[in-house]
């Protein structure tokens, strides 16, 4: 991605709420350039799924499948 | 995740840069649920890292130690 679509302050709550005492700038960009980039390979692939349903529109049930393998 | 820390609007975007003739509410909120699962299990994999080093700063390289599993 080329210009964040994530807030900061969004990924520095999430890692406060994790348990972390205290968070430096870094660690919040880093987290918010690695959620970007999970973001970016399952809507893709999400795209892929609506395709092969011979669909246009993409629906939760693609995005349900293409983030299956991200979830433990 | 209770309340949601992510824009809605930027995972319709992040679906559309995808290809994503159109984009399902739904599908944008599904996306969303999703990554903000991801982004937890890493900021928690991610306190546990600076931790195990001895910190209690969470730093960018807990961050890329954590969300190894998810980058491909």
């Amino acid at each position: 991605m080329k210009s964040s679509e994530l807030g900061l302050s969004a990924l520095y709550r999430i890692l406060k709420k994790a348990g972390a005492e205290r968070v430096s700038d870094e660690s919040a960009d880093e987290l918010r350039r690695i959620i970007e980039e999970v973001a970016e390979n399952i809507a893709k692939s999400a795209v892929e799924m609506s395709s092969h349903a011979g669909r246009k529109t993409v629906k939760a049930e693609d995005v349900k499948l293409a983030s299956k393998p991200y979830i433990k």
